[in-house]
């Protein structure tokens, strides 16, 4: 119920054709980071749980009509459907890292510095993509189970590639035919060619940034392993949660929520040592600059779940825990 | 030893930039007919390796470095590799079929005949890509295990689209550079858009037909589950394999070998109510008018290690079991 009136009061983009939202869904979020290729099924079962809650207004049925290891049939779900429930589906795309996966791969062979004459590297860019498309898989049958219209979209099928570890070409109009056709494409950092160093990585973040560039949703949520972003990394005692940050028109920013006594670049700097939170802050503050807030929340949490249901109020609640990232006024 | 003089004797395409060969793998071939989602281990594993043996000239290093179940790290193949072991691999495409993949999805939801709007058909296209994934990344896995640097490319992500179930969008350059890049790009019959229909299925055996239009291979081979074209169910008793057919410009065609006397085209048409023969020749049959050799052949047996060494000679040898399908000279 609570969900229910809470999502008429956003913006419905599944009529106007306008993107409702872009999610992130952090590798360490939905793998297990310290276990090489291992799903972590609790948190993807319960984000795509909140996702299909925050995007869907009815709940519907599942479309993962996979046969089951052990069963030699596959559970009759077609008799469920029938052609009066039309659950209408907010435009909505989702973007994974890597996690878990992949990494092994690409970081064993150094496909990200390209040199595709390299038998090692030919060998990680396969061994790479091996990898991120079985999790893409299992994201999308994460989410087809929830009844999620989910389509995986590997950013190399699509012909994306790169010059300089920059995107060179990356035409979204294979992205835009597949939500205008009812579905939530999901894409994943991936390996791609290179115009100039043969191959690389097009990160999940790099991804985001360019399909908020060009198809301008309501809002972006990065789901991630903490809480959001810190003064410090946030296993250090004394860490402080940023809430609100705001990007001025020139890409500086600065800490509106809480009021900070510290310099507080130069503490975000030292935290990079550890996590790349620069980069992600970055990343999100160019996506701010577009005029596009962005969250920075703990996946699987009563918090992601609000964000996914968003946009949030632009005061923030105070029993919200999270980041946002947004256009100075 | 045998293997290595014979591809010395055939156009080596690595180097030219043209296309050496298309191959189809059978979905009947590599999946077991009738067991649901069940990959047909041995086939697949055999036809790998005579797809390596075939088309690159030094056995390679395995390439799918995916954690195996039951283990918790990942085998280190990083060592074996060294900066001089090049491998050629001659320009190969890879499509495969459906099997006993995607087809219970497509069919129980009716994607091939379109209609998006109903969930019911929503959802079968959000299940037949999950199910035609699983098994392409199955195949993806089995060629990199044997050191072919293979490339999983759904036509849905590549952006293909049809019309009225004739491919009306289906951009080659993609599969190019994969090509150019030293890869051998997986394609597979896939769910895709349907711009009069909304949605249908894009088939196996209609990728290759455009691919070889556009791409003009030296040769084609089909792999299948029987020895070739029969004059009637290879199951009846007295079947006659078809060993040599030649198409004329206009699209006719006539049994060269054996010398047959009933009249073929009725006897193959009797076929066509059992296994879609007919039009397994007519698409056939366009490429040869291309003048593009075309073999059909059984998988996993000495024919078809043989076929993916070819091209065979044109005097197709006595104790070579399958069908060749050519232009009329």
């Amino acid at each position: 119920m609570d969900r229910r009136s809470q999502s008429t009061t956003t913006s419905s983009a599944a009529d106007t054709g306008s993107l409702h939202c872009i999610v992130k869904l952090g590798g360490s979020a939905v793998s297990c980071k310290n276990e090489l290729e291992t799903i972590n099924e609790d948190n993807l079962s319960i984000v795509s749980s909140q996702l299909r809650q925050g995007m869907i207004s009815e709940p519907s049925h599942g479309m993962d009509w996979s046969r089951r290891p052990g069963s030699t049939a596959i559970q009759t779900v077609v008799d469920k459907f029938d052609d009066k429930l039309e659950s209408q589906c907010k435009r909505l795309i989702v973007v994974h890292g890597a996690g878990s996966f992949g990494h092994f791969q690409a970081s064993r062979s150094g496909v990200h510095k390209g040199g595709l004459n390299k038998p090692l590297v030919k060998a990680g860019f396969v061994a790479t993509r091996i990898s991120v498309t079985t999790l893409n898989l299992e994201i999308v049958r994460a989410l087809a189970k929830e009844g999620i219209p989910s389509i995986g979209m590997s950013p190399f099928s699509c012909g994306w590639s790169t010059c300089k570890r920059n995107i060179a070409m990356a035409d979204t109009s294979t992205v835009v035919k597949a939500l205008d056709a009812g579905f939530v494409p999901v894409l994943h950092g991936d390996a791609v060619l290179d115009t100039s160093l043969g191959c690389t990585i097009l990160s999940g973040d790099v991804i985001i940034s360019h399909l908020a560039e060009h198809l301008r949703p309501d809002y972006v949520v990065f789901l991630t392993d903490v809480s959001g972003v810190y003064d410090r990394p946030p296993t250090e005692p004394g860490a402080v949660l940023l809430r609100e940050i705001a990007v001025r028109d020139d890409g500086s920013w600065s800490v509106l929520q809480p009021k900070l006594q510290d310099e507080v670049e130069i503490t975000v700097a030292a935290h990079d040592t550890t996590g790349g939170m620069v980069t992600k802050i970055t990343e999100a503050a160019m996506i701010a600059k577009l005029g596009i807030d962005v969250y920075i929340v703990k996946a699987a949490t009563e918090h992601s779940a609000r964000a996914l249901k968003g946009p949030l109020p632009h005061n923030i609640p105070n029993d919200w825990l999270g980041t946002v990232i947004r256009l100075a006024n």
